[in-house]
């Protein structure tokens, strides 16, 4: 073993017997940075959700597909029902504005409350979703479930959905696609309860050998 | 509908014609801030491979277990066929001292070559891991292979590992287990090239009613 002095080797059996709450927080730490999206949903008489998500990611540009993870047994659940009912459910980016009400719609309201309401957050619709978009959004998404994956090793499920359309200011979108986040004041997440702004280093170009 | 008047709205048409280069940058724009994480591997005869993902999320915190999504057929390609191989990978942070040569690895470097050679990172060790580390990477993460989920609506696949071991600066360790990933100086990405810092806007309490 070569590596750094100054660095601690944590185990599996370590992380195994961390108290629970510690590991929760050491463990969704370990990734890195993540996206922060409040996802939106409704059930099948109309009734709003909204929870926020740290783990949408990236699985496809054509189609545009995003992808993320949810344990069907706890809190946020309604997420995972409403979109079983509707087929569909939208992801909305967080800004500095917003953070706090995102970070408390993950709280365990009853089944009869709206987190929108709750947390101060306005539902809107477009003709095209059945799931309410948060209009003090930045960027927009709305997408249909088209694919879902139980994780064996864990009981959690990715879902799956496919863009079907969005809503952003033009003004952020650069010459060549490229969305300028820092200017739509995009926040991200770490471990469970950090919210962090950006500043950017630089973009690269296509990397060639 | 009732969206912002200064909200543009995109639909699937729209992104189905957009030029191909264009959509992948616009796409992979789309989900916020993603994680920066070199992952390490090696192939039958101890060839080591690194390739920068922005894919890396949390999926569960007792197991940890983290997964990152790949495209089989196309670079890096590398690291899905060693993973196979070994059934082990590790994940490293990226820091603004390693971005460049972090992102220089996603270039198509013929089989013989190492990624770290090519772009000057030192692979290192343990004893519990048959995946290189990244030496100059402030947070180690040593993973073994536990599951795979075929992506049908595109070809891609969702790898999953649990963590065996990690390896950290003590000193970024909170009371409560949350890492200071602003101590680590840990990066993130946007889009397809986009490497950011970070900047805490808070952490919140656990939301309660």
């Amino acid at each position: 073993m070569n590596l750094n002095r100054m660095e601690q080797r944590i185990s599996a059996e370590d992380i195994a017997n961390m108290d629970k709450r510690y590991r929760v927080n050491f463990i969704n730490s370990l990734p890195g940075f993540k996206s922060a999206n409040l996802i939106g949903t409704h059930n099948e008489v109309g009734h709003t959700n909204l929870a926020v998500f740290s783990s949408v990611i990236h699985m496809g540009s054509n189609p545009a597909l995003f992808g993320f993870v949810t344990r069907p047994t706890v809190v946020p659940r309604h997420t995972y029902q409403n979109i079983q009912t509707t087929g569909h459910f939208t992801l909305n980016h967080i800004h500095p504005g917003i953070f706090k009400s995102a970070h408390q719609s993950s709280a365990r309201y009853p089944d009869e409350i709206s987190e929108f309401d709750a947390v101060g957050l306005t539902p809107i619709y477009s003709e095209k979703i059945k799931a309410p978009y948060v209009s003090e959004s930045s960027i927009k998404i709305g997408l249909e479930l088209v694919e879902e994956h139980n994780i064996t090793a864990n009981g959690t499920i990715l879902v799956i959905g496919r863009v079907l359309e969005l809503f952003l200011n033009e003004d952020i979108i650069g010459g060549d696609g490229f969305l300028d986040l820092e200017k739509a004041e995009t926040v991200c997440i770490s471990g469970l309860d950090a919210y962090h702004k950006t500043q950017k280093l630089d973009r690269l170009p296509y990397a060639k050998p």
